[in-house]
């Protein structure tokens, strides 16, 4: 047996060294996990093993027994900001930035209002980066209706070209949820701000896999989603951050009693709570969110720079293992080989995608489909290793020459 | 031993009798209960038995082992519509236009941005329940201000003698939270519509408690909360109605992809989906909604008429309790004593309330305190028995007597 089998062999050879050396190897039994290649953590996350005990003791015991007195004495009222909090440091933001709360879609409105409000009068275009996840540009069509303002969807790199002293606010995404191209936040936010307009970075596919830089890169306001590579369980509130030095000219369209100064002086007239609780609204959902804050237990002890650093190398390896057991021609990739470029996930071209991802799911490697042609494969460095790796090259490989 | 105590006997022994003979007694172990006597229901309903085995599930099962697939197999994507279909018969509504998720808050939004554009072009003025709990009236001005339309806020008693030709909106609450005063629905919902606006009624404190007709009454749009009287769970899911011969015309503010007639397609431009299902935003919160969707199956078998009736008797034994056991002068009862104004609770002004509630809680007697000095008193007829009721009025005898 000659090249293929020898190059073959030397990628097992390869996972299984990787996965020894691997720093956050250990991070994988604090999930729940089996046989199955779990390549969709960009589109819900792992159950986390902290879980199901919490959730039982919220369920039980703190609605069970304690009921109404959990406000209090379990901790829910505060738990918005509590959480946030446990996810700011994932984003590169220091404390009382960060409320969690509502959906990514709800939060996407909070902060495109307050952005057009912030950038002030004579102001009448919002900016949407024409290859977003759809809700974006739908919730961001609502804002501009609502706010007098013109929706201007744009390809992310014509985004600084269009910029003007009319742009009132700027709708990114870190990450692309098609593509997996990371988009240039550091640069991309200067720009904005040097046009004088607010930007909103949707972090959703970033957040959890890689360095965001909140704080240090001077970004306004951002949103994100809590279910993806933070493994907040199915539809797990979102989070919407807010510069500490705008939150007290933040003004919300949602000005629920939950963000209110005194929410329990039940008064007439609304008088904002200063800090990020400014960006609550109504009653938040404890059980999806206290089953969040002990998802978010796992990162414990975790560097964002190491899972970033396990992030490219798994999709350098991913990719590597297809150019061997792929037959040619049969995929493209459409996510940038530049690491400046990716996130974390590979998403290939392939023709009757449906079918593969159908297939391949069949047999045990679960990535996901996205219309028309994607087949699209997330790496979450907690728990995910180079072996699943090599064994989804492989896999992939089986069905698209059989 | 003379009156006073003949009295008293008289009421344990009438407690005891009508326990007995109360239809609803049979649904009280359907609940995780305890010796506590629990008026606070219509605050945080109490814990259905049925949710910590179906909550588990939804972990360790349902996200856990099927994880993505279970948007699919375990009906995850459907749980708003299918879950708002549960709620529809305890409020007069017919199926598909029911809709369940997100907060209160943010339901009210939709509704009153909705309602105003079905109201139509020349109509600038929201009305609202200038009594209401303050998240609504809140929620009003921000849809005011982004609508163009003026706010007037006017106590409920006079919302009929200011509808006019400019009236667009009119955010009603069906019960007030502070006094339990039930409205005339039928008769406001008549005269809004007589004015060519479109009513909005928050069943916050109405539903599961009494019947509410939407359908019968031919009420627009409501929106109510579950985790009072449907027992949903601390800050369950929230819901839509919107009446189906206008949900064509439903033109929600916040058009999430969760409401795109084709969500799957990632089209970027918005087409709402046809019925209830238009009233989504974006991915629910499936730990809250699965453990609704368990608690609301208590209602199988129960008739709201049932639950009216018993929670007039309820209400009604606990101001004859009171009378006999608190000192004359102590408290005041600001409930409306005639049946067709009362919901399902009793609110006394009592000096000190706060001071009040607190000994009753540490006797095991839980209500909640509002501001100033309002005791609030709610009565759950699945669970509440007339042994409670007189065992809260001896309590709040004897707090108010030492």
């Amino acid at each position: 047996m000659s090249e293929p089998n020898g190059r073959r062999s030397e990628l097992v050879a390869q996972a299984g060294k990787r996965d020894a050396e691997d720093p956050l190897a250990g991070k994988r039994s604090a999930f729940v996990l089996d046989d199955v290649v779990y390549l969709d953590g960009n589109s819900l996350g792992a159950l986390p093993a902290a879980v199901p005990g919490r959730v039982a003791d919220v369920v039980r015991r703190q609605w069970g027994r304690l009921r109404i007195r959990s406000w209090e004495e379990s901790g829910w009222w505060t738990a918005p900001e509590r959480i946030g909090d446990r996810i700011a440091p994932l984003v590169g933001a220091g404390p009382g930035q960060v409320v969690v709360g509502d959906s990514t879609s709800v939060n996407v409105f909070k902060a495109l209002v307050a952005a057009v409000r912030l950038a002030g009068d004579g102001r009448d275009e919002i900016v949407v980066d024409a290859t977003t996840f759809p809700t974006d540009g739908y919730i961001a069509g609502s804002a501009a209706r609502l706010t007098g303002c013109t929706l201007r969807p744009v390809p992310p790199g014509e985004v600084a070209s269009v910029l003007s002293g009319r742009t009132a606010a700027v709708l990114l995404n870190h990450v692309d949820y098609r593509t997996g191209r990371l988009h240039d936040l550091p640069g991309l936010t200067a720009a904005v701000r040097a046009a004088g307009a607010v930007a909103v970075w949707d972090l959703c596919h970033s957040a959890g896999a890689l360095p965001v830089g909140l704080d240090e890169h001077g970004v306004d306001l951002a949103v994100g989603c809590t279910y993806k590579y933070l493994n907040g369980g199915p539809g797990a509130p979102a989070y919407l951050y807010v510069r500490a030095g705008l939150q007290d000219r933040f003004d919300s369209p949602l000005p629920g009693w939950n963000s209110h100064a005194e929410p329990f002086g039940m008064r007439g007239s609304y008088e904002p709570a200063r800090g990020a609780v400014r960006g609550r609204v109504g009653t938040p959902d404890i059980l999806s969110m206290l089953a969040l804050e002990a998802a978010l237990e796992v990162w414990d002890g975790v560097s964002v720079e190491a899972v970033r650093a396990k992030s490219l190398a798994l999709t350098d390896f991913f990719l590597e293992c297809v150019a061997e057991y792929v037959p040619a021609g049969r995929v493209e990739s459409v996510t940038p080989l530049a690491h400046a470029e990716r996130g974390s996930q590979v998403a290939l071209r392939c023709p009757g995608a449906g079918d593969v991802m159908r297939r391949l799911v069949e047999r045990g490697v679960v990535g996901d489909f996205r219309a028309p042609d994607i087949l699209r494969f997330g790496f979450t460095p907690l728990y995910v290793g180079f072996a699943d790796v090599e064994r989804a090259g492989r896999v992939l490989g089986e069905v698209l020459t059989t």
